[in-house]
C-alpha cells in the first residue's frame, strides 16, 4: 500500500498531477524520480514525459505504468530531456539492493549538499517494525503538503520517501503519514516558498507480518513521525546557506494553528533570520514577527526566552544579562520560545539563519 | 484636522497606542518624533514616556499635550533616554520655518541612506491645493496599516507624515488617507515584516482656503494618494541592500484583495528576490509563488511577462527569446506582469531586490 501528500500551491509539477493519479491504485511498487529538472509550467508534453518516465520504468520492473509514483525536482520551466531519463533507465540494475539506499539519497540532490536518510525500528506486538526514508531539499523549502482531494493544474522540491515493512491498510497509511507530516515537514522551513513540486511518500510492503490496526496505530504514528521529524531537520540544517538549526516553539496560543501560523511566520521573518546568522539577541524581532503573523493575541501578555535567557515577560522587558544572552546566539542548534498568552495549545517549527551564501547561490543559480 | 493610520501588528509601540488616542482630539498642532529608539516592548515607562514627549513638546509649543502626535523608530525593546529627549526639545526653533522640511525627512533617517520628500499641487475649484510629505523606513518594511478601531497594546517603523492647506472634515481625511494607503504604503515591501511602529499621518489646515465635499473628493484623493506612492516607492527604493525597483502588476484576479494577496507574496518570496537581484530571469519562481499565495486559480490559465517579454502563456512557456529575457532583467525600474485569468481585479505591489547587502545590514545591526 502506499500513501501520499503533494504540495498545496496552486501550481503543480506534472509528476505531481501524476503521481496522485497513480496512488489511487490499489498496489503500487515503487517511485520513479528525477533531480535537476522540475518538470513544472511545462504544458501538456510536461504531463506525458511524466507518464512516460513511469512506462519506461514499468517496463524494467515488470509492472504497471499506473502501479508507480513519479516525482521530479529541479528548474521549472524547462521540458525534460526524456533521452537522458531513458537512457538512466537502461543502466538501472535492480540487483545492487542494499546500496541503492544511499544512492537514492545521492541521485535526488540538486544543491543539497550532503545526502539525507534516516531510519528508526520500535517493537510492535512483540515484532521490530521499520520505518525508513530519504529526503531531499534545500531551498525553496516552505512545504505545505497535504492530500491531493482532485488531481488538477500541479508542480515539487521537498521530496521525502519513506518505506516500512509494516501492513497498513491504505486509508490508515494515509492519515498516519498527513498526521507525522503536519507536525514535521509541513512545520519546517528555509525561505517559506513552498515549491510546485513538495512530495512526500510513504510505501509499505507488509514485510515484517505486523499488522497496524486501532490497537496498536499510536505506535506505528509515533515511529512513522521520528522518521520524518529527522529528515525534516535534516533539510533544514542542510538549508542553502545555513550555520544553524534553530527551533521555535510557541505556547499558550488558543489552539494549533494559531499557535503553528506565529511560530512559521517568525521562522520565515527576514530580520529574525538575518539576526540569528548575526547572532544578535535582537529579541525585538520576534516581538515584531510574532506580532505580524495575524493571529490576535494580548501584547501584554507576551514572553520571549532566547535558549534558557527570558529576556522579555509580560509585554515587559526583564533584567536579564546582554552577556548570556549573546552567548544564548553562539550555539549551532539554537532555541527560541514564544508564550502568547494562557491558551492550552502549542507548536514547533524549525528554520535556519538567513546568510550571505543564501544570497549567493539564488542569485547566481542558472536559468 | 488630522487623519491617521497605525500598524496592524498585534505588538504596537507606546507612541504608537499614544497617538491613535490623541487622534480624537477635536484639533491635531502637530506631530513630534524620534529615530534611534523605537519605544516598543518598553510596557508603562515607555506609555508614560511616549506621553511625556507630547508634554515637553506642547509646552514649547503652547497647545495641549493631546493636541500632538508621537512617533518613534528604531530599536525595540529599549526605554527612551528621555534626557536626551529633554534637551532636544529645548533647542527646538520654530523660527527656522521653511529649512525644518528637509530636517525633518534627515531626523528621521535610521539606516535609510537618502532623505524622503515630496509634495504635488493640483488646481481644485480654481484654487491651487497642495499636498506634501516625508517619509522614513528601508526596513522592516511590510506595511498594513489601517484605523486604530480601539487603542490596545500597540508599536512602527514605516513612519510617513503628510500635510495639506486643504480644509477637510475630520471623517473624509481619514477615509481619504485610508485608502490612499491601501494602494500605497499598504502595498510596497522590503523584507515583508510588518514593523510595531509603522504610522502614516495626515494634517490638514485649510490655508488654502479650498474646502474639500463630495464634489471635489476624487481630485484630492487623488492628490494625496499620488504623493503616497511616491513617498512609498521612495521607501522601496532606499530598502536596505535594493539595487532595484520591482513593480509586480497582477491582473484577471476575481477580486482586488485577491490580486493584492498574490502580488505581496511574489514580492515577498526570497527566491524571487534574489533572482531579480542576480538579474537572472528565472521565471518559474514567479509561477511558484503565485501559486504558493493561498488563492485558487487554474494554473492552465497562468501568464507571466518580464518587462515586455511574455514568457509564460496560459500555463505553457512560451518560445522566447533568451537574451530578450535577460535584458528584460537588467534595468533599475523592473517591471513583471502576472496574469492568472479573466477576472475583473487587479493590484500593483512594489518590492526591491535581496542583496548581499540585505544580510549585512540586517545581521550587523547592533543590538
Amino acid at each position: 500500500t502506499a500513501a501520499g501528500v503533494f504540495t498545496r500551491n496552486q501550481v503543480k509539477a506534472a509528476p505531481v498531477l501524476v503521481s496522485a493519479q497513480h496512488l489511487q491504485s490499489s498496489v503500487v511498487r515503487g517511485i520513479v524520480f528525477n533531480a535537476g529538472n522540475a518538470n513544472c509550467c511545462t504544458g501538456e508534453r510536461g504531463e506525458y514525459n511524466a507518464r512516460r518516465m513511469c512506462e519506461l520504468a514499468a517496463a524494467h520492473l515488470g509492472c504497471a505504468a499506473t502501479e508507480l509514483l513519479v516525482c521530479s525536482t529541479g528548474i521549472i520551466g524547462h521540458q525534460l530531456p526524456m533521452e537522458k531519463v531513458e537512457a538512466a533507465l537502461n543502466e538501472f540494475d535492480l540487483s545492487r539492493g542494499d546500496e541503492i539506499n544511499q544512492a537514492v539519497a545521492r541521485a535526488s540532490m540538486t544543491t543539497d549538499t550532503v545526502p539525507k536518510y534516516f531510519a528508526a525500528q520500535r517493537e510492535i506486538d512483540g515484532q521490530l517494525v521499520t520505518v525508513g526514508g530519504q529526503a531531499k531539499g534545500v531551498g525553496m523549502i516552505g512545504p505545505n503538503m497535504g492530500p491531493m482531494a482532485a488531481p488538477g493544474a500541479l508542480h515539487a522540491t521537498m521530496l521525502a520517501f519513506l518505506t516500512t515493512d509494516a501492513q497498513v491498510e491504505k486509508a490508515r497509511l494515509q492519515s498516519t503519514l498527513q498526521h507525522a507530516v503536519e507536525r514535521t515537514f509541513n512545520s519546517v522551513t528555509v525561505d517559506g516558498d513552498t515549491s510546485t513540486n513538495d512530495t512526500c511518500l510513504l510505501l509499505a510492503n507488509g514485510q515484517s507480518g505486523i499488522t497496524i490496526g486501532a490497537e496498536n496505530q499510536r505506535a506505528f504514528g509515533e515511529l512513522v513521525e521520528l522518521v520524518c521529524l529527522e529528515l525534516a531537520k535534516k533539510v533544514v540544517r542542510d538549508g542553502e546557506g545555513a550555520t544553524k538549526l534553530v527551533t521555535i516553539e510557541v505556547t499558550g496560543a488558543p489552539t494549533e494553528g494559531d499557535a503553528k501560523t506565529i511560530a512559521l511566520t517568525i521562522a520565515n521573518s527576514p530580520l529574525v533570520k538575518t539576526a540569528i546568522f548575526g547572532r544578535d539577541p535582537n529579541w525585538g524581532r520576534l516581538a515584531m514577527a510574532a506580532g505580524r503573523a495575524g493571529v490576535p493575541f494580548d501584547a501584554h501578555r507576551l514572553s520571549i526566552q532566547l535558549g534558557e535567557v527570558q529576556v522579555f515577560r509580560n509585554g515587559e522587558p526583564t533584567d536579564f544579562d546582554l552577556h548570556a544572552a549573546e552567548a544564548a546566539m553562539e550555539p549551532k542548534n539554537l532555541s527560541i520560545r514564544v508564550r502568547i498568552g494562557d491558551g492550552p495549545a502549542s507548536w514547533c517549527a524549525w528554520t535556519c539563519d538567513f546568510s550571505y551564501d543564501y544570497v549567493k547561490i539564488n542569485a547566481e543559480y542558472h536559468t
